[in-house]
């Protein structure tokens, strides 16, 4: 089955729109996935970025939050919801994704973007994925205590690297088998396209 | 019948891609368009870019190349060549689109992004202007000295001032007739049905 690694970042709302509808698509397109955790923080600032660009531009960043009230119209999600300190840090969630199985972390990774886009809550905090996780059926205490160990904080970083060196400066980010990379919620259709014909 | 303004940068790859492909989509969706060139140089400089966004940011350039050889071919364009210099100065080729009528805008612009994205010509070089006036039926001799007279002066002045009122900060955008704003040659299918709906 051809794959197609999924690279997104808990703080870009792209990639929130990406998570949303990538998996039923995956499944038509007769594409597995894999969902890869990565911070833009490190990508960002290797581009002489001090913050995301929606905020160093604000004339994109306003535009941004448009396109995604109209995104959200489209796609029939909940009521775009702007977090109230944009980009959220995504460290902890990141991690947490990561320390669960890579079965339980599409379920994760929809209920932390809707958290913070429709239900303006803040990612950043524990009890936001104390909440997450127990409503999934997880062991919270057992799972963010994981989530604080060497192996995820290495896996995390990890993935942060490869995304760097297969050329990623945003996100979010669709990568062939080959190598081929895409970027942007819209170039998804073509991401998949591509995964299952090469 | 709705009204959609496609405002576009001579310059611009995505533009391009947006101007081959706009006028029987446009058509289909019963949309009449007004062909809209202005310059990108101004509304960089007011968002502190001296440059294009994929000069500033060459991991974002480098995507860019590559994914407009995948969209050329989806398109099936010619095999997208990049000018030897980008951006590529703009400004004669606007002026000499404005000073063409409406009616004949279209045919000039997607002559011009030919030439300068499949016939690796310079689209600043008043040679390439002559030549593609002279394909088109039109008198490039005439055509050339009303491109430099003031009122398509002030004409692209106005044009590119509008579009910083707009909310412009990149190209190509669409424009409905209520004065919503859509970014990317990859919005185009819902500017339409916008434009259509509203």
């Amino acid at each position: 089955m051809p794959r197609l690694d999924f690279w997104y970042e808990f703080a870009s709302t792209y990639s929130y729109l990406a998570a949303m509808r990538i998996e039923p698509m995956a499944k038509a397109a007769g594409v597995e996935l894999a969902w890869r955790p990565f911070l833009l923080g490190p990508i960002f600032k290797a581009q002489g970025m001090e913050t995301s660009p929606f905020n160093l531009y604000p004339l994109k960043g306003k535009y941004m939050w448009r396109d995604m009230e109209r995104w959200c119209e489209l796609l029939k999600l909940p009521k775009f919801t702007p977090p109230k300190s944009f980009p959220a840090h995504a460290l902890l969630a990141s991690r947490v994704a990561l320390a669960l199985d890579d079965a339980a972390r599409p379920d994760f990774t929809r209920a932390v973007y809707r958290a913070e886009f429709a239900e303006g809550k803040d990612i950043a905090d524990p009890a936001t994925m104390h909440e997450i996780l127990k409503k999934l059926g997880r062991d919270p205490a057992a799972t963010m205590a994981k989530s604080g160990e060497p192996p995820v904080k290495d896996k995390l970083r990890a993935n942060t690297d490869e995304a760097a060196k297969r050329g990623i400066f945003g996100a979010p980010n669709f990568v062939a088998a080959d190598g081929e990379l895409f970027w942007g919620n819209d170039r998804l259709e073509q991401a998949l396209a591509w995964a299952a014909k090469h």
